[in-house]
């Protein structure tokens, strides 16, 4: 993986990440496809959207297909069929959000399925060994996420066991021999909303030289203010060097508001999981498109979206269709949420190489909230 | 609606259908949109398959979102954004086999909706109104599909019912004067498995002059001897002028049987319901790809398949993602099976054009049975 820094617009960054399988242009925004598709969408409709990067979870990966089916079937992205880059996360945000949890100790995790209760332990060592025999172009290491809140202590053993099981994971990467398919293991910083112990989460890290940064355990409740004096905390300590992935971020103001302090990669299930709901991202604020006002409306959801959903479909059918739980509906509305976050994150881009972030933030932030009355 | 006669093989018709909306090559198979919408499909992707005519459902759209709200918006093909044929059953079917039937009298049939329980009433003019309001090409008249088995005596009342109610039907059609788009009802045959029946309904509908001629009543779960017996019976007394259509069939078999006769339109939910159950049709039969015996298997599901599925995506990854119960899943299994419909059915017109429909269909029979090891 390389990383290269294209272009700056006061802290926010525009950069190239190139992996053995895709030129990523950053900041970039991950679909997620959780169990080996983006849901409701093929690959091809994604990369009919110039995604370059889309994130799987190891977690549920590892317990269906398996990891060792993956690797027998040529790796990950033979196995979906996907020839651009992926990005696997560690499992651990799964086990401890899906309340698999069992136990935890220095040595790992020991959770339960979730789909069929079968016990089952992850390790530091074992994940790196799960995501190389995947085989995505970016990994992370198992990572204690604490949720919020926290106490200060608390925090600072999951942060601390975070440091141990990245030095554990990279020993374990590094001993492993460089792969056939070259991965990136990142190393992911945590500490809750305490900037002491975020400082001395990096500084550890650091001293591992990871190829990139991640940023976990923001975006989990944690009001906004403290989210951001975390990012301005850490972001001026990262070295510029290396691309910083701001894991499970965000909606739109989110993301345009850690772009600002200088994040270059994201992901987040709202725009899929919203499409799902019936709510549809534009430019001038989120659409209920299931709202009875809509039952007669015959206009796309947003007029001047080139999407496929708005280039053919009303409002009116793609609200009958999610009433009447159509998967046709599902996949129209999904298609529009993923085209409207990668088609936000080009002009986040282009903003920035051209030196205009800031307005281009505030003006995006004030149509946001304008209401989709405008459309 | 024009229909034209290109081509016969014995019995087996090629012909062309041209409506304001697009011109047929029959026979044909109808992919079914019940609500409005293909499951899982898009209708650009059944414009990619060359698909020319969809069926929709007149019980479910008079449901929701109702044939006024429909027509407020410019008639169905634009509610849906379908700009090629489609043809609205009578509703009359799902009133009898959703069990929503409270009475049944020679005006009409009282039922109460699966959805909430509410009272409604279709009478033959109402469902030439609901109908034309929503401007299909092809519409249907209220009739009585007897069950199998259904006494001789109760199938006479049911089959001397549908004659009175197509009667009606064509006078209310007729009284209406020539809709903005033009539109062709139907007569429906009905008479269950009885010759004598069949016929006799046969020569009352003839009288109507219908544009075409719909057999209902069939593929109810009568045994496939009855079902021979009556087309037998029933097509030589058909004018060759009219196209015909044996409604709700069914299997690629069935279908070729059908078409050996002189049918020539088609349609059934199969196609898309088998694949969301896992079941994919191949030229050898059908696979049942969520079998443990292709989670490892890296080969598509037909190898000289050109579909979307087949070009991309292997039995392993399909049988995984229905499996996990991924709409893409949904998708791409249901992509393949209506592929693998609408090319038989191009490959069978291919055959009647060349006169050699009978070693087309030996032979395809006979790869049917061969089983999908042979893939």
């Amino acid at each position: 993986m390389i990383f290269k820094l294209d272009a700056q617009s006061g802290p926010a960054r525009a950069g190239t990440i190139t992996t053995d399988h895709s030129i990523i242009p950053t900041p970039v925004f991950m679909p997620v496809g959780t169990r080996g598709a983006v849901k409701a969408l093929t690959h091809d409709e994604l990369r009919s959207f110039g995604a370059q990067l889309i994130l799987s979870n190891t977690y549920h990966l590892y317990l269906r297909p398996g990891h060792e089916l993956i690797e027998r079937l040529g790796g990950l992205h033979r196995y979906i069929n996907w020839d651009r880059s992926i990005l696997t996360d560690s499992g651990g945000y799964q086990v401890f959000s899906l309340k698999a949890l069992n136990s935890i100790d220095d040595r790992g995790v020991s959770f339960q399925s979730h789909i069929d209760g079968s016990r089952h332990r992850f390790t530091p060592e074992n994940v790196v060994d799960i995501q190389m025999a995947m085989g995505a172009d970016f990994i992370m290491p198992l990572d204690v996420c604490s949720p919020y809140p926290t106490s200060e202590r608390k925090s600072r053993e999951d942060m601390k066991r975070t440091i141990l099981w990245a030095d554990e994971s990279f020993q374990r990467f590094r001993q492993q021999g460089e792969p056939e398919r070259r991965q990136a293991l990142f190393a992911i910083v945590q500490g809750s909303i305490y900037e002491d112990q975020r400082l001395s989460c990096l500084e550890s890290l650091l001293k591992l030289d990871p190829p990139g940064l991640s940023i976990g355990g923001l975006s989990v409740g944690e009001p906004i203010e403290d989210r951001r004096r975390i990012l301005e905390t850490l972001l001026p300590m990262m070295p510029p060097d290396k691309p910083r992935y701001l894991m499970g971020v965000g909606t739109p103001e989110d993301i345009l508001e850690a772009v600002e302090l200088g994040i270059d990669m994201f992901d987040c299930v709202m725009p899929t999981r919203n499409a799902r709901n019936g709510t549809l991202f534009t430019r001038f604020g989120k659409m209920t498109v299931k709202a009875a006002r809509y039952a007669e409306d015959p206009n796309p959801v947003d007029p001047e979206c080139p999407c496929p959903a708005c280039r053919g479909y009303s409002r009116a059918y793609i609200r009958h269709l999610l009433s009447v739980g159509e998967i046709t509906g599902l996949r129209l509305a999904s298609l529009h949420n993923i085209y409207f976050y990668l088609n936000m994150m080009s002009q986040i881009r282009e903003a920035i190489e051209a030196n205009t972030f800031d307005r281009f933030k505030a003006h995006f932030m004030a149509d946001l909230v304008s209401g989709v009355e405008e459309l």
